[in-house]
């Protein structure tokens, strides 16, 4: 393909992009499929002739589109939302055409530049303290990450490596593989999976530390933990602390735990803060992040709620010097940051606020509906665009709710646990979500409801009357057992 | 921005994208510009109000492009090819619309299945042995990673995971940490930097084994090691080998190497042949890869040089169960394989060997070149894409001469060090490469050459001179010593 068929095929793509996003409210938001679908609807092997472009956008609707979850239909409310928005979309076509790899400065020095003040731009917007903005003196500063997994890891790494100078500074005697053996994190039990994976990977204990009845992290609740483990000869070490976690939006009390770390012979106190982040621009809900003053390290994932497409998670440090060789774990990276700039610059802070504050008010119309619903109950505070509901009752109707909501493909949801109860998230996804889709989703929700309380209702006056059969019959077995004397012979008890 | 607006810079983009591409020549491939000179050209902080495109796309001519170092350019021969084509652009641009995170099937089925099924198509034109195919019923296959440094650290920690319930086995009482202490990874001391990174973040021991006059590691050579180390209480446990090292496209000799690993307690291999992978579609090159059915795991980056744009680096595992849990570093993935799907079916197979036989043959026309011109050596056997060369001469002769060129940016290359000397790299790089710029670039190179060496030649006449006068002064100051008889006077000495 040449400069000129690129000229008329991006063209194409163009409109089909405009055209899938358009119109994306017609197609189900969750395929009805089998896993292994795909296998067979396409060769074995690839051809070894060029094939058409024609063909390959026809098999794009034959074969992929029915196998895609729309994670940007207005009706898709489960998970994180994942950013997307024109913006970003025409900075990644830029992005890909300049296609350098930004491993030095050298090998692009607008896109390590680049980065290194839309890192500061966004610390501003959340009002993030002097030390975490480079500006042109400071010794903070932030990076692109992949994911928040990964910033979770070199946080992790970072201050592994810290912890065992200091500890060897004091007993130079010590080898570091008996330093690491007695390192101990912490993280809330609420926090992501990926954050104790990150100390499976670097090899070193962590502790799941309980929350309260909001699911938060409180002082308390970690210091003994942490005085307990020094008892034991451990070395408490870094502590990931969660504003916003996945399960419900919790936010731990990160102006008490800060405080806490700090006076634990600086134990590191890194914020993850993924989905929750984003907000933090708007100044009414800037109070979340108060405490981020004692933390070394903060990230969030502006590719969830922020309008910049996948992969775009942000990570400041207060020292650079802390994680000088621990930037990050591919040192290939894209040039990420234009899409920053795009979006920044074409919506504007006040663009970007809006977004937040009509997604945040579309979460609490939502809430409102489950409220005004006595068969369903709110099961943790509303506090930016997520709901956490349920229909009173067992784990298994809610679970048999979502079974049918899901078969439906109507809307999209998952579920999560707290504490023990089956719970329904319902998050606010995608850019186009409107009142009216709020609307009709709750309408068909409690449609599903009905349908499933009445089919109980149905099946327990049956299992009532089934019942009384049943202690009908065991009267009358009963009667006869007492006429015939056999009643404790096995049989009865087998048949009864 | 509206879907209405998207048409529109949309196209206005594809147009931009298709310029810069066919006008980079016209571009210096390396910036002229000072660290730090992009924060004066923008603004402090992000904009309240939206700014409009036409600012915002003047600014990227203004701001961006001036330091940009410009990788697909045809003049560009530095690093290694970073892949780039106009099919994988477009994958990118349905990717980026389709938005999905692929973390689980459910997350978007096409996005898993397609992945699994490109894997195989790849592996398959690369004839991987059957176990690394995941088919139907395989118990291998392959995944779609960030970079080979995330393959590299995902096949570690896998491997550190079984070497530490093997050793639990057999000795039951043994720690975690005490096993862990004595774990020893081995990998060619031509590596790259994130081997050795992989097991720093492991908190693994890493041995670098010395390469031969090929710059290979021989099996003799990682056997001693293994034999010295498990000698003194270690357990060797992985070894990384190259094919295709970064300084020179070296090859470490596998054929020999797996089976020393699959005798010494089944150690892990792991092959990274990041560069090199990608040639091995070709039925000339393919044997570069016997051995592999030795490897454990196996990883070649498609976005240095099967056309497929950063970032796509395939991993494949022998055995599913081995990395379960560890299958990468972040949760989130974008739908990467529809750039491998694109770029298979535009090319087929046959398009992408002309593509790699081309580089190869445009490799081996610089060979030539150097080869035909006796100021000049070639330092490492040219089998691929990158021609290793210098001046005869010092080290600091080599260092002026790429100074020159640097300074010159009418082309752009990297040095390494290879035995010590200082060595220039010649990779062919963009797409765009043809005869033409190689010829141009050998002219550049010689010229360049030829001015330094005349230079040097003019000042060592200097320095004739210059020691003729200093010989005729001291004979002088000698006989005036003499004369004097303070010969041996401490100040004599200072003055000569």
């Amino acid at each position: 393909m040449d400069a000129a068929e690129f000229r008329r095929r991006g063209k194409e793509m163009v409109d089909y992009v405009a055209d899938y996003l358009e119109k994306i409210e017609e197609r189900p938001v969750y395929p009805d499929l089998e896993p292994g679908y795909l296998r067979d609807l396409i060769p074995t092997e690839a051809p070894c002739e060029p094939e058409s472009f024609e063909d390959l956008m026809q098999d794009v609707e034959r074969v992929i589109m029915p196998g895609i979850t729309h994670w940007h239909s207005p009706n898709f409310f489960a998970y994180f939302p994942a950013a997307s928005s024109y913006p970003a979309m025409l900075a990644d076509m830029l992005c890909g055409a300049i296609g350098c790899i930004g491993f030095s400065w050298a090998a692009s020095p607008a896109c390590t530049e680049l980065e290194t003040v839309m890192l500061d731009w966004l610390g501003k917007m959340l009002q993030l303290p002097e030390c975490f903005i480079a500006g042109t003196h400071g010794h903070g500063g932030g990076v692109i990450q992949s994911t928040a997994s990964e910033a979770t890891l070199m946080s992790l790494l970072a201050a592994r490596c810290k912890a065992v100078r200091r500890v060897q500074a004091v007993e130079s005697e010590r080898s570091e593989s008996d330093v690491l053996s007695k390192l101990v994190a912490y993280t809330s039990d609420q926090a992501h999976s990926s954050v104790e994976r990150a100390a499976l990977i670097g090899a070193v204990m962590m502790r799941k530390v309980p929350t309260d009845e909001h699911f938060a992290v409180r002082e308390e609740m970690l210091k003994k933990m942490v005085e307990e483990d020094k008892a034991a000869g451990l070395i408490p070490f870094y502590f990931c602390a969660t504003l916003g976690t996945t399960p419900s939006c919790a936010f731990d009390h990160i102006t008490k735990l800060g405080p806490l770390c700090e006076s634990t012979e600086n134990m590191w106190m890194h914020i993850d803060a993924a989905y929750a982040g984003s907000a933090f621009i708007c100044p009414e809900f800037r109070p979340l992040l108060n405490g981020i003053e004692y933390a070394d390290s903060f990230n969030f994932n502006p590719h969830k709620w922020l309008l910049i497409n996948f992969d775009c998670s942000t990570m400041w440090v207060k020292k650079r010097t802390d994680i000088i060789g621990h930037w990050q774990i591919p040192l290939g990276r894209r040039f990420r940051s234009l899409k920053m700039w795009f979006v920044f610059r074409l919506y504007g802070l006040k663009g970007l606020q809006a977004h937040i504050r009509k997604q945040v008010a579309l979460a609490k119309e939502f809430e409102s509906l489950v409220q005004a619903d006595n068969r369903f109950e709110i099961c943790a505070e509303v506090i930016l665009g997520l709901v956490c509901f349920r229909l009173k009752g067992s784990n298994e109707l809610n679970q048999n709710l979502l079974k049918r909501i899901t078969k439906s493909r109507e809307i999209h949801l998952v579920p999560c646990q707290l504490s023990g109860r089956f719970v329904l998230r319902f998050a606010i996804c995608a850019r186009t979500t409107e009142s009216r889709h709020i609307q009709r989703a709750w309408r068909h929700i409690t449609q599903l409801a009905f349908e499933l309380l009445q089919e109980q209702s149905e099946s327990n006056k049956n299992k009532k009357i089934l019942s009384l059969i049943c202690v009908k019959s065991f009267l009358i077995s009963s009667i006869w057992c007492l006429i015939t004397k056999s009643c404790f012979s096995p049989e009865f008890y087998y048949a009864s």
